[in-house]
């Protein structure tokens, strides 16, 4: 990777992590600038705005859910499929009672106003929704598929922000030993 | 009131309006101003930080919600409180597809960093929690009466999430009819 790109990447991970721990809102182009240890001055050369920053944690983080749902779809079994979804939230349970789930925040956040920015958070969530309502298709659930796929992540946003409001990481461990269960029995 | 209540409490009004439309880390003591028709300068007379407003829209805030407990309370039937809490989620879902869910996203913004505002968010959704609770335990549910507590309420701020994600508020009327009938069964 070249110089230029390692710089470009190594503002694009400080934004991705700042946004997350800290809000996008109350993140600055100067906090980016000191954890990347890029000068401010030379942040403009690859991005003019905060918003420009935020569209490639994005993309960033839009890639790195592809690659776990082709992980997962490499599982056997569909249900072993959903299984490992679940158990990913459980596996972030500790960061989650720090900072929330890291699509549900930012989604919360931005929809406040709609803007291009927050259409591309709504697409983020729009593909796991899609990807979990081919899941229950695959179950041969039919018309149905969509409800399950909306109750399921509604649950597990739920549970993320009762994770984060009362900062107990074993809340979402459990309740994500139920939604397993639940994929058994639906 | 007194002239001087009336500007605090024009104040705390539109905080209170702009935490909830736009976030609290991206209001400004200047927006509240602007909005309340007080002067910027004498904003500090009555408080002296946006956290010491956020403060006060805090105890709006959680007067408002014992208010709606108090009203609940004198339903005749328990299912016919947890029907009204639920309810009340439905009625605001035009506004919840605009900025979310009122406690949800403030628990959300202000708990990735641990601090006395935070506290007191946490003690407004440990409220709500408890009221829940409550009910549950007059259904005769005993120790499960908390379990259902957190499923209600996680599911409630779930769909909340999603209905504002997907800016739709006919998934949360639908969402809570479901939850209606859950309550039926339970």
């Amino acid at each position: 990777m070249s110089r230029k790109n390692d710089k470009r990447s190594r503002l694009v991970d400080a934004a991705d992590k700042l946004i997350y721990q800290q809000t996008f809102n109350s993140t600055t182009l100067a906090d980016i600038a000191t954890l990347a240890d890029v000068p401010l001055g030379n942040v403009y050369y690859y991005f003019k705005t905060k918003e420009d920053i935020l569209k490639a944690v994005i993309q960033k983080r839009t890639a790195n859910l592809e690659e776990h749902f082709a992980a997962w779809e490499k599982l056997p079994s569909t249900k072993e499929r959903l299984v490992a979804f679940i158990e990913q939230s459980a596996t972030d349970a500790e960061t989650t009672a720090r900072f929330g789930s890291e699509l549900g925040s930012l989604c919360q956040e931005l929809s406040k106003n709609s803007s291009e920015i927050s259409e591309l958070t709504t697409n983020m969530m729009r593909s796991v929704l899609a990807w979990v309502e081919k899941q229950f298709k695959s179950l041969g659930k039919g018309e149905r598929s969509l409800t399950l796929a909306e109750h399921l992540i509604a649950r597990l946003q739920g549970v993320s922000l009762l994770t984060l409001t009362f900062k107990d990481p074993s809340f979402l461990q459990q309740q994500s030993k139920t939604l397993e269960s639940w994929i058994e029995t639906v």
